[in-house]
């Protein structure tokens, strides 16, 4: 417990963060709230002392027994995820840190209150450039046929695609994607050492490998049913845009695209033979106009792209939102043959640890690669 | 030529027309705004005076040689017109008369002079709940079967079928509206007495039966590929809507969709597999919001019906739109068993003729029919 006491203010708010996603539903607006108005030590220490004015929905009450001191709370809430992210290799991804992707914070009260995270990807620079790409479990060749053709060209183009890792459309998204040698991101409704649906524990391996897996869910938790809908948007928040390739009438990816389009995100639809019940949700938002019709993968990316230039606002491109570290260290990679990393750093005016880093970010983002014993441009 | 030289100012008028639209290349604005501007009779008299000011894009000046007097007008287009329509039944039908679309005004300067009809059916009410469907000649099994079903669907509800008689989906709307004993109009580019495209001759008498068959051109006039687009605004304005059920991106269909957008009718598409070049055109008027996106006949008929009520204008039933003579026959109909013409006509307080004729058209509307010696309300 000795580490723990000397923990820096910003690990304070983290560990907050993580007690708070273990006793309450994920997206409950009434927390989001509270956490904005008061802060997280504060909020944690009122449900702590049993006075915490949330209403029973939040799921607090069952969870947190009266008496239960910090230290209790950290030794059987944190210290084991903790030692469960370390055995997984996950992280535990907050407001503030290098890594979160801040347009979530457009969920307002809702956003989530921190992101565990494992994968080869550097999530909020992989999100910058992505695209959702949702729809039924129960798809038809035809949308299946879209949705890997959609992830596949998104991945040549340099766009993530995300999706929710399920039967159906965001599978086919997903293999897409990874058969384009593309980064994918999935979010999981459960915690993302729970591999759901389990027959897809391959694709959700391959996945981490050069993308990401994410879940506001806490480590083991089941993907249980209502975690599918505060999960989609999640999906809608953390993408510029949102594909709906097929979907009944009723169905989940419906919702997704709903809050996408609360969000003002791009919102856009394929459709279908009229004959077809999975294309029947996709013809209905787009009479409802709340998305858009599109027809191939090229009309996808060229809306995404038309309105990222007409708003004009946040970095077009991964390398516009490189922070100065990592330019400089871009700048340092030599554009034609490989440099050993110590000639990188020299050349950038950083410290051996501040480059590696850099070229870590660089290398999640596809612009630079180990090369032998140094490093070099991705083209070259 | 006695006859001809105590016509009435209205028979004057009609031929005229009769002259003019055989003279001129349909839909001429030039020709129509100056006809607006100085009447039918002065446009012909200075035509045969030769001092028309006419451009020679209207392809009068070919046409009437210098010297030619009205007589030997009247002589050349008019007798042998006249005989043809007697011989095929047909009848030419100007503005004014009681038979005349008055939606064709919308066109302004671009209405026809004169329309031919053939047909049992009673070309102005059958207009009134109208609408045509268009699209591909090279339809696909999918795209006949929607246009089949939208025919029949039509037909039911007691609306008309406005299409061209070309092969594809034109031939399966109207199929599907006679299949359902339903009235289909086929609006030719041709003269309503030259059966385009051949091999459907059947089909035309088909839709004669119980429908028009209509077109602005002269009768005995060749389906000229120029005369396929001019057409279209006949069809696009005769309908309170036009419905594209499959059409490549460059094709006839789309200009019915665009001249149906200009004249403010309601416009639809039905969207179909995006990897059917065969749905690109639809796909591509959703998208730019020249259309609005139908998955069903009865969709269809849901939009075009919410416009009428919207609008609140003009008569939205047939039976609204009858006149008092047909309105007091059809009140003179017994409902429940057949009564003879002469009971009729007396509890309407009409003439023998006029009575009949008023039965025609309560007839032609499906509001009446015969039943043995005398007249029966259809449902009875």
């Amino acid at each position: 417990m000795g580490g723990l006491t000397a923990v820096s203010a910003t690990d304070q708010e983290r560990m907050g963060r993580m007690l708070l996603g273990q006793w309450c539903e994920a997206g409950d607006r009434s927390l989001g709230a509270r956490v904005r108005a008061r802060g997280v030590e504060y909020v944690v220490a009122e449900i702590l002392a049993g006075r915490s004015p949330l209403p029973a929905t939040t799921g607090i009450a069952g969870r947190v027994a009266a008496g239960t001191t910090y230290d209790d709370a950290v030794q059987r809430w944190i210290e084991p995820a903790l030692a469960q992210a370390e055995r997984i290799g996950a992280r535990y991804v907050v407001p503030g840190d290098p890594e979160w992707p801040s347009q979530l914070d457009d969920l307002h009260d809702a956003a989530p209150l921190g992101l565990w995270v494992t994968g080869a990807g550097h999530l909020r620079l992989l999100a910058l450039r992505s695209l959702s790409v949702v729809g039924a479990r129960s798809a038809t060749a035809y949308g299946e046929a879209i949705a890997r053709e959609l992830g596949a060209h998104l991945a040549e183009c340099g766009w993530l695609t995300v999706s929710g890792g399920a039967f159906g459309i965001d599978a086919a998204a997903h293999r897409g994607a990874l058969a384009a040698s593309g980064a994918t991101a999935c979010v999981l409704a459960g915690g993302v050492d729970v591999p759901y649906p389990r027959s897809h524990a391959d694709l959700l391996a391959r996945i981490r490998e050069s993308g990401v897996l994410v879940s506001e869910s806490p480590l083991g938790g089941a993907a249980m049913r209502h975690r599918f809908l505060t999960r989609n948007r999640l999906i809608a928040a953390l993408s510029r845009g949102t594909v709906l390739v097929e979907a009944a009438v009723r169905s989940g990816g419906r919702s997704t695209v709903r809050e996408a389009a609360a969000l003002n995100r791009v919102v856009m639809a394929f459709p279908g033979p009229v004959t077809s019940p999975m294309s029947a949700g996709c013809h209905a938002v787009i009479r409802e106009d709340t998305a858009q019709l599109v027809a191939s993968p090229r009309e996808v990316l060229a809306l995404v792209e038309g309105r990222l230039l007409l708003e004009d606002q946040g970095p077009a491109t991964q390398a516009d939102a490189l922070g100065w570290r990592e330019q400089r260290v871009l700048d340092a990679v030599p554009a034609r043959r490989p440099a050993p990393l110590a000639n990188i750093a020299r050349l950038a005016g950083l410290g051996l640890a501040e480059a590696m880093a850099a070229l870590g970010i660089l290398d999640a983002l596809g612009l630079v690669r180990r090369a032998g014993e140094g490093w070099a441009r991705s083209g070259a």
